[in-house]
């Protein structure tokens, strides 16, 4: 049996996982993120009991992606100040031996879905999750989108919704998308739980509204062949519709899209894709 | 000597060259756009002269650039009546019984500037035109971006500028940034044309403003090396401190840029990027 290692590194918590080389997993463990001395030990006594062959890593950001840079593999300028600037990928590739992938959760969450989950046999797709933050990664002709820099996808700028006029919880841009439509943004517009507004209230329709939005403009500028949307915002369902026709509203016919109904969905695989993904991106590593 | 053959087909000219093999252009002519039959009578004229290995085509657009569509190769919803729904890939590919690349102008540009022009050696690239409309394209990871759909950036949803109340010229969207920005906007917002417009006028802060708007977006959702401007309206240079300006402001230190002055740049190639794309797309068809 071959083993591959697996670490899902979120803002709140860490889930690790060894997988097979179908990216089939074995064991998995979760525990909430505290210092990076402290997490990694963690991740490592889990990995020290199997004889990996690479491990993939899906961080939350921003990270340092690009490998000419000096600071590659870091996580650079995140709000946690225990992480900031830290060398996360040398850390694990420090203590393993072996090829050490390094990509963004939700460039991973994109790539799991790409491969065996929502867009499977497809060139291309665009995940987004929608929680806490919000953060997009993206597969194009099969392979991850990374440039200069992994997407930010989630901070890109939108109009506001006419009857809005909440400044917006960004630290750094106030109003763009995330400061507008990620978890908390509901809560302080409303002073309420996200989950606790009922079906009905106008807080859904500012949410279809911003991130209808957002998917226009990804779509205008990626053409990919599935939008998958997660994170915890989005297991409220009843905004699928409501995304979906706020983006055929707002393309008014100018592009010919995919059957929306098949083409902005849930992930397939759940809350597993990014471990999926940092699976699949660890055998690709080593082969 | 082996030849290639470059259409460059516009909404208004069409740029029709031969080249060689190391995309170096031997002849070239240009006329008018008028009927697709008339108009590819010249383009077959001066291509017969040659005995040519590949064409490669750009043209404007909306086109479908989707291998599996049965309109695969057509000109689509084009405002330009004669030409819509006309199978322009067809057409080239009945008179001459060799490969035939098919994309947009845009995206010739974008190829044409990475591969030759100012994104030479780098792996990514977006090229926007900014004239009598919006249009971009994009190399990402050394290929020419497409999905289910070539992109149409030029449309994206864009912010209004707290001091404009234009309705915006876009007959699809009214006020998306092709609306807001093109030439013809800033034409009719003014009644005046935007050449005699001076550069201390308003519009051009309106200008720097949308068109800083998409390039974070753009940015934001691919993580170019390099974002070119060309077009018409781009000719008025002045435009390119304010804009590169407006980013930084926008982008507030969240992701780190590239240096602006090298980073947001003219074309390369100047009016030659498309032409010079098509010729390779040609090459690299008949490879």
């Amino acid at each position: 049996m071959v083993y591959y290692g697996s670490i899902e590194a979120g803002g709140t918590k860490f889930v690790c996982a060894i997988g097979n080389e179908d990216a089939k997993v074995i064991e998995r463990i979760s525990f909430p993120t505290t210092t990076p001395a402290k997490t990694l030990e963690k991740v490592f006594e889990f990995f020290d009991q199997y004889d990996l062959k690479a491990i993939g890593i899906g961080s939350f950001g921003p990270i340092d992606v690009n490998p000419k840079s000096e600071t590659y593999g870091y996580v650079t300028s995140t709000p946690k100040i225990s992480w900031q600037n830290f060398d996360f990928l040398g850390a694990v590739k420090h203590r393993y031996h072996m090829p050490v992938a390094w990509t963004t959760d939700v460039n991973a969450a994109a790539l799991g879905e790409q491969r065996l989950g929502a867009a499977q046999g497809m060139n291309s797709c665009l995940y987004l999750t929608v929680g806490t933050g919000i953060g997009g990664g993206a597969v194009v002709l099969g392979k991850l989108l990374t440039g200069f820099s992994h997407p930010e996808m989630g901070h890109i700028i939108v109009p506001y919704h006419p009857e809005d006029s909440f400044e917006g919880v960004c630290p750094f841009h106030g109003d763009c998308l995330e400061g507008l439509a990620a978890g908390p943004a509901i809560e302080k517009r409303f002073g309420i739980k996200a989950d606790q507004l009922d079906e009905e209230h106008i807080a859904w329709d500012f949410e279809a509204f911003y991130l209808a939005q957002a998917i226009v403009n990804y779509l205008l500028v990626l053409s990919p062949d599935k939008v998958i949307l997660g994170g915890g915002v989005m297991k409220q369902t009843h905004l699928f519709p409501k995304i979906r026709a706020e983006v055929e509203r707002l393309i008014n016919g100018y592009v010919q899209l995919p059957h929306l109904n098949e083409f902005i969905v849930p992930p397939t695989l759940g809350d597993h894709a990014a471990t999926i993904g940092c699976l699949i991106l660890a055998k690709e590593m080593k082969e």
